[in-house]
């Protein structure tokens, strides 16, 4: 018997008719003899509700409360799912975080999972039950707070409980089809990725892929859970992220030539995995810092200390001034005005010239395992973004990225035009051959 | 330092403002020194907005996913009002039932507790903080399912935990001003009783008065914790309900002629406390019963299968035909038909002649330590109600009650005439004096 652990997002339990469609999918799980095992996020709406409400009371409330405030979100959907299920003769039990044993560290609105210990979903599943277990919350481990997960939530519960369970895939329901190359609203030819690593699927979340959230993604690669991405509004495969063959029992039965094709698709997309944008992004330059060691350490000492995540990071040597040099970063927009005013009051001790903020830019990542043995994946951007006139501002790369800063206002186009040069697009299903010198 | 709970019921926590209030209010308590501990319900109308949600989806939903679901609305209410507290500068931290330690039996829905262990509130205390804890709601002794309490469970809640922690008084806030000598909608004349013993509260519980929960006074006897009944809308002292001196320090400053008319007063009220009334009975008799030993316990082992409670019992002679007898009793009226239903299956076994229905009657109860010592009351009672033109249907008494049940159309008539006879009217204070014959 294989264990299916499954995640349903808000938009798929908006309101009563989508939660008893949710449990009709459900129930067919343990129909075909699977253990099921099911994560819920609040319904629709309600989580802003509760924190419109929060704020109605108080204009910045306690984290502790919010918290424990926002949990009545998956209570109530968990529940409500957990009835549509009897409803249709199976047995089914919800579990708040805490009775899952989702144990977390003590961060309010933002808490880590430490350790998952499903005892008693493990129980359910013995006696027959579907467990109906609530997203985005856990309990701290020493003062048994209840404590939420933050963004992503609800799949990192999904994705460690099945971890901890041992389960044979996570499936992460949403209101898309799966990953795609690009962006479909931006890129109308992007494809949907039928299979991606780990890897590269940890790189597209960092670089703005927004279907799954990097905590996720990290978790799932870290204890080797394949994850498949899908729809709740349709039946179709969506996308498996996974480094290992999928499990045979969750693939539609295929003839041999569709199989055949499938390899060689898998094939192709090894190269280039898909191209991610991030609009959250705003850059911070500071002017004129003395090029002298522990300067860069300075600034980001000052950086970190608000607790700003910085993303990208170039130094140039000045051109106006011998003796100084120029670094720029990027950081979450919503960090920037804090980051400035950082940096403003430690302009005399560190002895820089000026800082300058821009928040029109974009980033553009292109993600692929296949980059590594292809040198030439990088000329292949910059000329295609050249061809299409968007100027490049600060260049990133990893083992298996390339993410470049462009004009806010050119980034679909830059989108657009990268698709298009790795063969990504629907109708131009030939992979590129790189070579030539570096990448 | 004395430590006060307070319990806050749903609609003096309907909405935003009205929290805000209730938290200024339990400022005011702490400031004034008192360690608080409040217990709250579900914010307004949101309990029956949960169970029409678990009607959209199931007619029958499974009880233990029914107590998971409405244990949200207290998560909420709770959450909001410690963040209404902490934004008035004062430290609040919130609690489950589970958190504070309500342990309960495994009844869903109607569960009682049977052991509250609330360390977590001590400790929250001793930091210096207002706890607010979830009524209605605790967590089941072996298999830890979240559980909740039925009608009057937030305030069972609030005594059970003044009494584990040993608290100065228990003050249940509502919307009236404490209990009154009869329903001031159908007296126009009652008073407020400034104080009762917790056996005649209960006996006025137990008669129909809606203002405390049955179980809650008993809970409040047992463990002899003074409860304090008031309005949330002001700010005047409410109905104590104890058996012992009220705690000076939760008195209003007085004058020592005031106290003296208070003493006068409480002397008055020592006779008759109130007179309680029930519309939600209905009385089954059972005609032509064979009088021989068993057969009323046939009859009641009957309806005791269908786990119906039932109140009032009389047995009589049958007039009409010798060796048999009717017996008639009152029950809620929600069981009547499942009572019906089982005492025609049971016909022939039992071999009695019929069973009558009869739903239009009422209920009224006079209730008064004083009783014990006055044989009068029952004979004041019976020539009022006649001087009323009201006929009696059935009588029980107890040492400190007696009830009647007349006809549903005439019970209002009653009510005011026995208010009127035991000298209850506000602008006729003198006591009656009784004598005579046997009561």
């Amino acid at each position: 018997m294989s264990i299916v652990v499954q995640k349903f997002g808000g938009s798929s339990v908006a309101d009563a008719e989508s939660v008893k469609r949710v449990a009709q999918r459900i129930v067919e799980y343990r129909q075909a003899g699977h253990e099921v095992v099911v994560v819920v996020s609040a319904m629709g709406d309600s989580t802003d509700d509760l924190i419109d409400l929060a704020q109605q009371v108080s204009p910045l409330p306690p984290a502790r409360e919010l918290d424990m405030l926002l949990t009545a979100g998956e209570r109530i959907s968990m529940a409500v799912l957990a009835m549509a299920i009897a409803n249709l003769g199976f047995e089914a039990q919800s579990f708040t975080g805490s009775q899952a044993g989702v144990i977390t560290d003590e961060q309010f609105g933002k808490a880590r999972i430490i350790d998952v210990t499903p005892g008693r979903i493990r129980s359910a599943l013995d006696d027959g039950n579907i467990a109906i277990v609530a997203g985005f919350q856990g309990v701290s481990q020493t003062a048994k707070n209840i404590t939420t997960l933050g963004r992503g939530g609800s799949d990192t519960t999904a994705v460690a409980l099945a971890a901890a369970l041992g389960a044979d895939v996570c499936e992460i329901y949403t209101d898309v089809d799966g990953v795609f190359t690009a962006d479909p609203r931006i890129v109308s030819t992007a494809r949907k990725i039928d299979e991606i690593g780990f890897e590269e699927m940890m790189e597209m979340a960092a670089s703005g892929a927004k279907v799954l959230m990097l905590r996720c993604v990290e978790y799932a690669r870290r204890y080797n859970v394949p994850v498949h991405v899908r729809s709740s509004f349709s039946r179709k495969q969506g996308t498996w992220v996974t480094d290992s063959a999928i499990p045979e029992a969750f693939l539609p039965a295929r003839s041999a030539k569709a199989a055949e094709s499938e390899t060689e698709s898998t094939m192709e997309q090894a190269i280039i995995s898909g191209v991610a944008h991030d609009r959250s992004e705003a850059k911070v330059t500071i002017v004129g810092v003395p090029d002298i060691p522990g300067k860069a350490a300075e600034i980001f000492k000052t950086i970190a200390a608000q607790e700003i995540d910085i993303d990208m990071i170039v130094q140039n040597i000045s051109t106006r001034e011998p003796g100084k040099t120029d670094i720029s970063f990027t950081l979450p927009k919503t960090d920037g005005s804090k980051a400035i005013e950082a940096l403003d009051s430690a302009k005399a001790k560190i002895g820089f010239d000026q800082v300058r903020y821009d928040d029109q830019i974009g980033k553009l990542s292109v993600v692929g395992a296949g980059m590594r043995s292809h040198p030439g994946v990088t000329a292949t951007l910059f000329e295609a973004l050249s061809d299409a006139q968007v100027n490049i501002d600060m260049i990133s790369t990893s083992e298996i990225r390339i993410s470049v800063v462009t004009r806010a206002d050119l980034l679909d186009d830059a989108v657009r035009a990268a698709h298009a040069a790795y063969g990504l697009d629907t109708e131009d299903n030939e992979a590129v051959v790189y070579g030539g010198t570096g990448r």
